[in-house]
């Protein structure tokens, strides 16, 4: 590969300057003329009937303009990919408290939201279920979805009914070997039960969505969703409405962390709506405390896991049983629930395996995408079984994963062939930057210290991205993605990539991205996917650019095509670097009769084979695994339980970072989001009912609960991936995988006390010192 | 070629919906949060120095948000083309009444209203000229730009300075032949001098510009103007930025007539001063009073002529010599000056011929383009010419015209060769419709009745158009053009044309048209080009589509791409249409692995040859010709010298139509154009002061004076243009053409008085009556 000028360089963000000014715009900054204001009503119960809808006070109430009810929705079960609700309930079934029933539309937001307390609704209460395992039986307390028998339309697998898990929206299974044989032969046989709570994204940004009617009848939105190709085909099923009537257009977005990916289209979708009705754009925002008590969420999850080793460390057989509490509906957990076996795939080598994973339905509110898409839930799991199997066996718990770990050409247990796996070196790295064989300095007092140590691999999926680059006169170039810019920086990033192939400096790239009507489309920034599959993209346009300007600038300077190289805004010949035409001169000659403007466009995806529905077995079903470990050292105090954080680093394998200094603050904005879910953060519900929706009860971290910064450390060490744009991969979702089994791992260290059940509260971790104690 | 679907067909406007129903949007129907309102303070004087401008009362006055300063404009001359003027007079001079001088910026436009009154300004009078011959003279009583010895800075032309005519900013010339001996060879000579006068455009929307700074720093405008492109192009020259830093949008437009041709960049410049000094989103708008006053008009005209003819009525010679008084810039008119020439070329054979044509600077309001660009001005001169010879010779009218006509093969005067000239038919139609044979039924009292015929001949210059057309996988299409709706129905016509080349109907075509952003370049509506020019792009843009299409089919469909045809979103083998592949198909399995978007692109322009200054000689310096003919009945008022139209009918050959129905609409829109400009309109200017600024003074004709529908006839009757899309040429200024002169001519045939002096006024006439009977 030749010198790269641009990429792998740490350029500042091209919307810098923009943000730290408050330029830059998100979707509430916007205004329309004749805007009105919608605020929704919504269940007062976790499962009922309704039976009236009586609307008259909030109709006389001034300012109302007019009140969106079920029966105005489309009669059609909607959903990101299996169709399984209504976006008002026009079933007339309320299935979780805080579920949408009908719309306030009035002029200003402060009117609506008088007016939804004047909305009496009728309900018949229905019997309920909440608890995952309960749900699932084969005799639930509650039907959560008693049409499902019927059968529901999905996009990305063939949905069936399994009578003897009525409530089960979705059962995938990997098999290889023989699990039972693999106990047999093994020394030691471990099994364990874990389970995660309920969390929250907690984007700064809550969800917000304009909608209006262009006067050509395109349904048009402003939203903050992570996903507007996709929420375009959702919304035109939903509508009825071909694809090219829809326009969703996202300007920056203050976070998504998958809170963005799910439920976007049916905030939209309820907003359009409202447009529709009252023949008026519509702003339609959740609240923070909208945001928790509406989800989607981190859904709960049990995992029991059965682990087969030899004496030397070396696993022989794991069998694995995951369950996630969907709530209401599916969203995307249905897809979580698939996905998490790709994330026990990734790391070791298990030569008989066995999972099972659930997702099923209760009457809580939905679940969906979560940064690591169900992989730190049972990464949770196997990282403190890999520890409580190096205590069994003797072994330091770095040494019993490094034996265990895939290698360069390794066949994983969903059968893919293991690529550029940069595992090893990532363990080495915390391990060094821990001081691992160094026991902690004690100090007086109640605070006893520990450290822990546990990696993860995070598996990308396959989808399209596809790009637009067009070069101009004076040889700059715009890019248009269909991604969005959730704030981890993609438009820097291909903005570089562009840059790197068009030889010029990325400040001279401008980049257009997230409008379903000017954007080519992409699946969107989710999986750690946007660099390799946006930025390929872009590189691809960019080679397609190039080879239209080749052709023209050939002639020009009597050489073949293939000879010439771009840096600059000159086209030259790559030996002669004298002989040359400037793009000004290319668009005055020949340019203008060759098509008029030079536009390279490309579309980039992995190939992958379907896996099998018995085994999960693929040749390849995920783009790229990234490999991460992370290493805590903490101190817990004997007398409350309280555990505190002393240090964290974590190590990555993403491939080349297009800008390091960027995957490092993602990196350390996982760290803190991989903290506040390890021993802080927890959605209480009971009987459905959030009970903590605000700031103040649900904790999140702070500064105050950070160590100082020299006790924060990123590493990248990665190997480049063949396939990736430059050789790198993606760093959204890693930063987060291991964090909480290494804290669970560094508490177990420190006193002797194993939380299996997230979030590692200061209360279990008492009650089990004083069990411990007891005599 | 074969049978045409859609092109060719009467059908609905594409906006016509939304326009109907006042939901498309013009740029005054767009506000933005926290938008100022600008109101210009202009010149009382038509030349004068400024000597001090207080504007400390207007700065205090509540809601004044900045006063925008000369010294705050760029210290850069400003033009379309010729770059003859500051923005704001940064000189300190201004040179006529209504000239900006300052802008107040304030929260609404009624505070600015206001303030503009407390802005004082003391002046210090020059002399000033206002006659355009007095100003054409070696030593005229006043220099408009003295500074312009040391040349202006000029895209299209090498400007250059006449001592002998310091007030003359362009001399245009043609010659062929010899007209001395010409005029030898007649058998008769006749010599005549006419004028015409400053008319406004009167278009229903003033013009309105909203300005503001992107956060990225692009300094961005909606506007209704008429050439985005360009308007990018000044702007970047201005502000000193790169092309790609300046966004011009353009929604829909409420009328042109090249009102918004060249001031465009000007108004755009003056609101994004005032946006960039107040750091917020500016709207700027003309009043219909600024927009009289403002200018630009259409310059008012002197043309001598001399014709020596054959007794058989056969041209010999002609010699002319046109003067525009383009007041104090040019803006276009020294294009309309150089222009002009190539009006006399495309209608008669005339073997000896000799032009000249000045532009002259004066202290008037600026002229400006203006529907025909100089050609009815000139019309109106040769067309009373052709009848006085006529008569003079004992020649019918039309005989003498027909006898005269240029024929295919014909070489110009300016050196083309004739193509597709339909001028005969055209002649022949009207005077069909007219009944030219028969003498008007005479009724009682003082109405005398005649009938007058006239034509001409409007050239299209060329310049590039670009075109950018998507296919989605609906089938659905979306074009990209870089021209302006505004009004004529561009939009429609390239719909047709994109649905005709794709095999889909119009309403699948989405047009996306005039954000330079977003939509490729263009030269914009003018010279009735939009249809040619934009239309061909499209045309070749959807080419360039289907051979990527066709591409990917052909491995599909197993044959070569040539064989493929498209039709109803499925590309099909032409000759075996059961053997097909849909776009949803090609789309899943094809494209998103060769590019994920099929974009066509596409530039069309017509290579034309430089006129050679001294002779305006040139192979191919216009594009193509349209062909009009004209003929009214109307009568006289003898005792009050009233004219009132009776019937008028027009003939077009305007290649073959796209659209019928809508060209016929562009020609009833000429005629009642034509109609005011011929017996209503001017612009009364007294010292440099419009002393009738308003509906009320300015008499523009309405229903009232239009005759019954009967009694109103357009007519198409067309060659079909070699290289025009599918034979389509140009239908926007030619129904203006030569109604004047008809006019004139029917008036001389009702009462034997000839007007040489637009408008046809009754005072004129009155008095001529007046002369002749008198002894």
């Amino acid at each position: 590969m030749t010198k790269l000028s641009v990429v792998g360089k740490d350029i500042p963000r091209i919307d810098a300057l923009e943000k730290v000014t408050g330029r830059a715009k998100f979707t509430s900054d916007f205004e329309m003329p004749g805007m009105l204001y919608g605020k929704i009503v919504r269940s007062r119960y976790p499962h009922a009937r309704i039976l009236r809808i009586k609307t008259t006070k909030a109709e006389r109430f001034p300012g109302v303009r007019t009140i969106v009810l079920p029966e105005d929705a489309p009669n059609v079960r909607f959903g990101y990919d299996l169709c399984d609700e209504f976006i008002l309930p026009r079933d007339k079934i309320v299935r979780c408290v805080g579920q949408p029933i009908a719309i306030i539309v009035a002029d200003t937001l402060e009117l609506a939201e008088e007016a939804v307390d004047l909305v009496e609704v009728d309900y018949e209460e229905l019997p309920a279920v909440f608890d995952a395992e309960e749900a699932l039986s084969a005799t639930p307390p509650a039907l959560v979805h008693p049409e499902m028998s019927e059968g529901f339309f999905a996009r990305s697998f063939s949905f069936s009914f399994d009578p003897s898990m009525p409530n089960c929206c979705r059962h995938a299974k990997i098999r290889q070997g023989d699990v039972e044989e693999g106990f047999e032969q093994s020394d030691l046989v471990v099994e364990n039960r874990y389970s995660t709570a309920r969390v929250s994204h907690c984007a700064l940004e809550p969800h917000v969505v304009n909608a209006w009617v262009e006067a050509d009848g395109t349904l048009t939105m402003r939203t903050a969703s992570q996903t507007p190709s996709r929420a375009r085909l959702n919304l035109a099923r939903l509508f009825g409405m071909p694809p090219t009537k829809i326009r969703v257009i996202v300007p920056y977005v203050g976070g998504g962390f998958g809170s963005k990916i799910g439920n976007d289209a049916v905030l939209e979708a309820l907003a359009m709506l409202a447009a529709i009705k009252s023949g008026r754009p519509v702003c339609l925002a959740h609240t923070r405390g909208e945001e928790f008590v509406s989800g989607r969420h981190r859904g709960d999850t049990i995992t029991y896991i059965k682990d087969g080793v030899k004496r030397d460390g070396t696993l022989v057989a794991r069998e694995m049983k995951a369950i996630m509490n969907v709530g209401r509906m599916a969203d995307v957990a249905h897809i979580v629930v698939r996905n998490w076996g790709f994330s026990v795939a990734g790391t070791y080598r298990v030569p008989n395996f066995k999972w099972d994973s659930y997702g099923v339905y209760t009457n809580n509110p939905p679940a969906g995408a979560f940064r690591g898409f169900g992989a730190p839930e049972v990464i949770w799991a196997i990282e403190q079984q890999m520890d409580i199997l190096a205590e069994r066996l003797g072994l330091d718990p770095v040494e019993i994963r490094r034996r265990n770990l895939l290698r360069e050409g390794d066949r994983d247990v969903c059968g893919q062939t293991t690529v550029a796996i940069g595992m090893g070196n990532c363990l080495d790295r915390v391990a060094e930057w821990i001081e691992w064989d160094a026991k902690p300095v004690e100090e007086e007092g109640p605070w006893k210290k520990g450290k822990g140590i546990a990696i993860g691999s995070k598996y990308t999926i396959s989808a399209p991205s596809s790009a637009t680059v067009k070069v101009h006169s004076d040889g700059t170039v715009e890019v248009r993605h269909g991604s969005v810019e959730i704030g981890m920086g993609i438009d820097t990033v291909v903005a570089q990539i562009a840059a790197e192939e068009l030889g010029i400096p990325a400040n001279r790239v401008k980049v257009v991205h997230s409008d379903t009507a000017i954007c080519p489309p992409d699946h969107g920034p989710l999986s750690s996917r946007s660099t390799f599959f946006t930025g390929n993209a872009v590189r691809l346009a960019c080679h397609d650019a190039k080879k239209r300007i080749f052709e023209l600038a050939s002639m020009k300077l009597g050489t073949q095509a293939e000879n010439l190289a771009i840096k600059e805004g000159k086209v030259f010949v790559a030996k002669e670097p004298d002989k040359f035409v400037s793009m000004q001169d290319l668009f005055i000659s020949e340019i203008p009769l060759k098509g008029g403007e030079v536009i390279g466009t490309a579309n980039f995806s992995v190939p992958t084979i379907p896996q099998d529905p018995e085994t999960g077995q693929s040749e390849r079903i995920v783009a790229y695994y990234g490999h991460f470990a992370h290493a805590v050292e903490c101190a817990v105090n004997i007398e409350t339980g309280e555990v505190k954080l002393l240090k964290i680093v974590g190590a990555a394998d993403i491939g080349t970072p297009i800008n390091p200094r960027m995957s490092e603050g993602q990196m350390e904005g996982g760290f803190l989001q991989g903290i506040g879910t390890s021993i802080f953060e927890q959605i209480a519900l009971e009987k459905g009912v959030m009970v903590n929706p605000s700031f103040i009860d649900y904790k999140m971290p702070t500064a105050l609960e950070m160590p100082p910064n020299d006790n924060v450390k990123a590493i990248i060490d990665s190997v480049p991936h063949p396939e990736g744009p430059f050789g790198a991969k993606g760093a959204g979702e890693g930063p987060i995988l291991a964090v909480a089994p290494a804290f669970a791992n560094a508490v177990y260290n420190a006193v002797g006390v194993r939380i299996k059940a997230l979030p590692i509260s200061a209360e279990e971790v008492l009650k089990q010192l004083k069990e411990a104690t007891s005599p």
